[in-house]
C-alpha cells in the first residue's frame, strides 16, 4: 500500500501556507514598523483590493473567517435584528454563537434552500410575514449568503442580484461570507465586482486562509458609510494586531500576480478531478455538482470501509447521513494525492 | 546627523519577528496538518508550559494581548460582575470596551495605586464596602493586576501574594495580565511560579508578541476547573485559529532554550542603559525606576524639540502631561540605538 | 344588532384585573413598607407557593411574562449555550429577542412539533446530534416548553417526565413557559407539582397577567441552586420593582382560596363553550382540540366577513393561513359574550 | 415615647400610592382594552406631556427607574461608547450593571463634583483627552446627568445648558435621570422645558414612582429620531406591558391638576422643616443645602444612638462616613412625623 499519510480531504485548513506568501513574511520582517495597520503594506492592500473590485472601498484584515464574518454582521444589525441565512451556513453550524455574540443578541432565521443556496423568493416571502415595524418581534436586518456555499455550489450573479433586490425592497443589508470566494471567482470566471457590490453586496468577507494564507481574511465594505464604526468594532472584539504588517504582508502577496485565483483554479481542479473518479465508481454518487472545491458523495459502505482502514485524513459521514461523505480539496492537493484517494474508494490499492 | 531611522521608542509592538521564531513557522510548513489545535506542536506547547510553571495547567494559544485578557475575564466574572484593576490597566485603557463586551457587561472599578500597581490594602478596604451579596450592586468577582506594570514596575512575589490573599478572603479570581511577563521574569530572577500561582493567580495572560513574537499569547490556567469553558469562549469570540500550528510554532520556539527570558533581557538592559542615560541629563528624571523596558522620562522643552526635529518613532507628551514622556524598548533594541537617542537628546549628533 | 363592543377574543391580555387583586391593592396601600421586596407580603407569597407545590423553591415577583421566562433562561445557559424550544415558543415569536439578549447570546433551537408540542424523541436526536463538547458549536443547555402551549394544548405529565429524562439524560435544564400555568393546572385537574419538579422541571415562569392580575408572574425556581445568581441577574435587567409590595399583594390575592384557579377554569369553559358552537357551524372545524382557553378555528370566508363587519376585537386571519382564526378567552369572557359571539359568526344577529 | 411607627426616611420608594392614583387605577379597571400601549389613555398621556414640556416629543411608559435610564442610555450610546456621568449617580451605584447590560458594554466614566453635580468645565477636559476617534479607547457617546442629584441638589438651567454646549462641541446626547425631576421643578419654579430640551438634554427619565406613583416612568424623547429605536428596546428587555393601561392611568392622574408638583412640594417642605430641625441641633450640621427631598446631615454619636433604639426606618451611616446620614423624605411624610423624628434626635421623646 502506498503511502497516504499526506492525503487530507478533511478540510482546506489543513494545508500549509503558500510559499510566495512565507516569503512575503519573511520580506517583511525588517526593522521596526508602525503597529495597528499604519504601516505601508496595509494600505497597499486596501489599494489593490480597489483594483480588483473596481470602486472605492474600505479594507479590514483580520485573522480568521469567524472574525470577518461576525464583525461585518455586527456592523448590519441591530442587536434587536434578525440575520437571514441558510441552515447550513458557517454563521449557524460553525461558530459556536459568534454571530449572536457580536450581534448584541440578534437571531438567525434559517432557511432551506437547494443546493445550500437561498433564493430570492423565499427570503421576500419570509421577510414579508416578519412584522417589520411590530415591537414584539426581531426585526429584519440583512441577510447573509455564503460564495462559495456550503454545499460547494455557486450564487450566479443573477442570482445575488435578485436577492440584493428583496434587500433593498426591505430595507435590509446584504453580506457575503466569502470564505471560498477565490474559488467561486476561479470557477465562474467573473469579475469579482460583477457578484458583488454590483449586485448589491454590501459587505464581503474576503478568505484568504482557506486557500494558502497562514491566517487573514479582509472585511471589504462597499458601503463606505457602514465602515464607519468598525474599526471600534474590531478592536473591541480583541482582533485589531500589533503587528498588522505580518496580516497585510500575507494579503499583498496573495493578491500580488493573481496568486489567489491560480491557487483557487487548483484546488478547484482537483475537487472536479475527484468528482469525475467518484462518478465512476460504481454505487457512488455526487449530491450536488462541485463548482469548488467540496463535493458530497454518497459512497457505499464497501467503500467507506476502505477508507477507515487507512490514515487518510477526512470526516467520517455523520450518524444522521451514515452513507454522505464531504470531501475538500485544497491547493496543495496534487494530481497524484487525488488519485491516490480514488485508487484507495476503489480498493485498487 | 546619523540615521536615526531605526530608532523606534513607540512601543514594543514596533519589534519585527525574532529570526528563530520565523524559522519555526517555516519548520511548520510542510504538509498538511489538523485544525484547530488537534495538532501535536499545540500539546508540544502546553507541556512545556508545564514545565516551566512546575505545575499541571491548561494553555490556550491566541493572537493578541487584548483576546488572552478578555477571554481570561470571561470566564472569571459573571456579567454583573466587577473587575478590580489600575486606572492605568490595559484592560481599562486601551482595549475599547473589550472586557466589557466580552463578559457580557461586568465593570471595571478602577483604582489609583504607587507606580501602577495595586496593594493589597486598598483592595481590601474597596471591596469591603462594595455590598457583596446587595442585588442593587455589580458584584465584586475579579482583580487583574498588570506584570511588569504599565509604568514599567514589577509586583515583587509578596506583593502578589498580598493580593491573592484578598482576592481569597472575598471569594474573588485573581487575573495577571501577563503581556510583559517575560520582561519581568528576567528583571525579577524569579522563578515563573512563585510569581503567579503560588502567590494565588488563576489565570494568566502569557504574553510573546511585544517580545518578539508575530501574534501569540497563551492564556495559562492554573485553574483547570475555570477552563472548562474556555474553548467555547475562545470560539465564539472569533480566536479559535484554523491553522492552529502557525500560533503553537511561535510559542515552541519562544520557550526553547530560555528565549524568552534571553530575549526579554535584552528589552529590559536597553531601557536600564537608556534610563541611566537620561538620568544624567541636566534637568531631566525618571518618574519610576525602570524595572522592565518601559520608561517614563520628565524632559525638557529643550530635549523633546531635538527628539521633534527628528524622523525617531516615540508618542510625545499628551497635553495633560506636557513635559513627560513614554519610551520602550524591546528585543530589538540594540545598544547603538540607545546611544543614539541618547545623543540626540542632548544635542550632540 | 346587540352591542358587541364588549367583546374580545384576541388575548387574554386585553381583560381587566380581578376585584379580589385590586382590593388587595389598595389593602396593601397603607403608610410605610419596605422597599425590594424586602416586605411581609412577598415571604408570604413564597410560603403560600411552597405549600402550593408541596416543596421547598425560591419565588421571585416580577411584572411581565417576558420578563419571567427570560431571566428565567439566563440562569439556565451560558452565552454560547442552546435553548430548544417550540417554533411557535412566545420566546421565539413574540419576545423580540429578549432571550437572545438576556442569556447574552445563547440561540434557539426551533422545533416542529405536533399540536404546539414537542417531543421527547425528537428533542433527542436533536442533542444527540448538536456537537455537545465540541467548540465550534454552540452548546446544548436548556429545554423550554409552554403549559398551556401556544396552540391552546396540554402536556399530560408523563409527556413532561419524558421531556425532563431527555434534559436529564444530556445534562440541560428544562424551563417551563406557565404564561397560562393556571389554564393547564384547572384543565389538567393535576396536582402543581406532578406537571412540574416532579417531571423534572428547573424553573417556572408562573403567570398571573393573563389569567387576571394586572402585571405580575412569579419566577419559581425548584432547583434552588441555580436561584443563587437570579436576585443579580433581576436588578440588572431593571425588573426589581421599588415597590414590591404592590406586586405581591396581587400574588397574595391571586393564590388566596384557588382564586387562580377558579378563574382559570371560567376562561376555560368559555373556550370550551365557544369550540362547541363553531363545531357546530357548517364548514367550520378547529385545528385542535382546545384544552385551555386558546382555540384555533378553521372558518369559511363568510363568516370571516361577518365579524370584519363588527367592533369585535381579535385578530384576523394572516396573510400565510387566510382562513385560519385565533380566539382567545380570559376570566372576563361571560357565557352571553360567547353565544353572542357564536350569534354574529352565524349570521343570527 | 410615642407611637414612631410610621416614621420612615429610609426612601421615598417605602411610602404609598397617592389615593388619587389608586382611584384612577380602579377607574381604568373596566371591560377590555386593547393590550400594549394601543390604548387611549396611553395616547392621552403623550398629549399631556407634550403640553407640559412646550414641546414635540416620544414618551413611553415603563415601571421602574432603572429601566427608564438604562433604557434610554441603550439607544444614545453603541456598546463601545462611553457614559460620563457622577461617581455617585444611580446608574454607576444602583443598579446592578444595568446600563453597561443594556448598551451592549459601554463603560460609566465616574468623575467627581462638588455637590453631586458635574461640571461642564470637567467634563469638557476629560472629554477632550479621550481619544475620539482612536479605535484603543472607548468613545465618549454620552453624558448623563441627575436631577434632583443623589445629594439632593438641583442644577439651574445654565448648567445644564453649559453641560448640553459641552455635548453638543464633541457630539454627545444628553441624558438626565429625573427620578426626582418633580421635586426639582417644584424647588426650582422652572419651566419643564427650561431645564429639559432648551438646555440640551435628549432624553429625560421622567420619574413618577418615588413621588407616589405605583410604578411607573416615562421615558420622554426631545430628540425624535433617537426614539425610532425605543420600542423594540424595549419590548427585548422584557420592559413592554400588556396591560398597559394601568400603568399610563398612573401617569395621567399624576399629571392632571398639576398633582406632581403639589405632592413633590410636600416632599420638599418636609425635607426643608427636617433641615432646620437639625440646623439647630448642636454638634449636627448638613453636608449640602437640601434643595429637593434629600439631605445628608452630619450628626453626634448621641444622635445616632438615639435613633438606634427605635423602630424608625432608615439607613444607618456607613461604616466608611460612620458620622453621616442620609435621610429621604416623601410624598406622605407629615409635619408632625418630621417633628417627633426631630424630638427623637434631641432627645425630647
Amino acid at each position: 500500500m502506498p503511502d497516504t499519510s499526506r492525503l487530507n480531504f478533511a478540510s482546506d485548513n489543513a494545508a500549509p501556507v503558500l510559499p510566495e506568501i512565507m516569503e512575503a513574511l519573511a520580506r517583511a520582517n525588517s526593522g521596526p514598523a508602525r503597529a495597528y495597520g499604519n504601516d505601508p503594506l496595509t494600505m497597499k492592500v486596501e489599494a489593490k483590493l480597489k483594483e480588483i473590485f473596481e470602486c472605492d472601498l474600505k479594507a479590514f484584515p483580520v485573522a480568521t473567517g469567524t472574525s470577518a464574518n461576525v464583525l461585518g454582521l455586527s456592523v448590519l444589525t441591530p442587536p434587536f435584528g434578525v440575520v437571514y441565512c441558510h441552515r447550513l451556513a458557517h454563521i449557524e453550524e460553525d461558530e459556536c454563537g459568534a454571530p449572536e455574540f457580536y450581534t448584541g443578541g440578534a437571531k438567525l432565521a434559517l432557511m432551506e434552500g437547494e443546493m445550500g443556496k437561498l433564493s430570492a423568493g423565499a427570503l421576500r416571502t419570509k421577510i414579508r410575514h416578519a412584522g417589520q415595524g411590530v415591537p414584539h418581534h426581531a426585526q429584519p436586518a440583512a441577510i447573509s449568503i455564503t460564495q462559495a456555499s456550503e454545499c460547494g455550489t455557486l450564487y450566479r450573479a443573477d442570482e445575488i442580484s435578485a436577492i440584493g433586490e428583496v434587500a433593498k425592497e426591505f430595507g435590509l443589508s446584504l453580506h457575503m461570507d466569502g470564505a471560498r470566494f477565490a474559488n467561486a471567482v476561479a470557477s465562474l470566471n467573473a469579475a469579482p465586482a460583477e457578484i458583488t457590490w454590483k449586485a448589491g453586496v454590501d459587505v464581503l468577507s474576503f478568505g484568504a486562509t482557506k486557500n494558502g494564507a497562514m491566517a487573514v481574511e479582509a472585511v471589504v465594505f462597499f458601503d463606505l458609510e457602514k465602515a464607519r464604526e468598525f474599526e471600534f468594532r474590531r478592536k473591541r472584539g480583541a482582533h485589531l494586531f500589533s503587528k498588522m504588517r505580518y496580516l497585510s504582508a500575507q494579503l499583498d502577496a496573495y493578491l500580488a500576480n493573481d496568486l489567489w485565483l491560480t491557487t483557487a483554479r487548483k484546488a478547484n481542479a482537483a475537487a472536479a478531478r475527484l468528482a469525475e473518479g467518484i462518478n465512476k465508481i460504481e454505487g457512488a454518487s455526487l449530491l450536488y455538482r462541485p463548482e469548488a472545491n467540496i463535493l458530497f458523495a454518497r459512497l457505499s459502505q464497501e467503500v467507506i470501509a476502505r477508507l477507515a482502514k487507512t490514515d487518510i485524513v477526512y470526516y467520517p459521514p455523520s450518524e444522521a447521513q451514515p452513507d454522505v461523505m464531504r470531501l475538500v480539496t485544497s491547493w496543495d492537493t496534487r494530481e497524484a494525492d487525488v488519485d491516490l484517494m480514488l485508487d484507495v474508494m476503489t480498493g485498487k490499492v
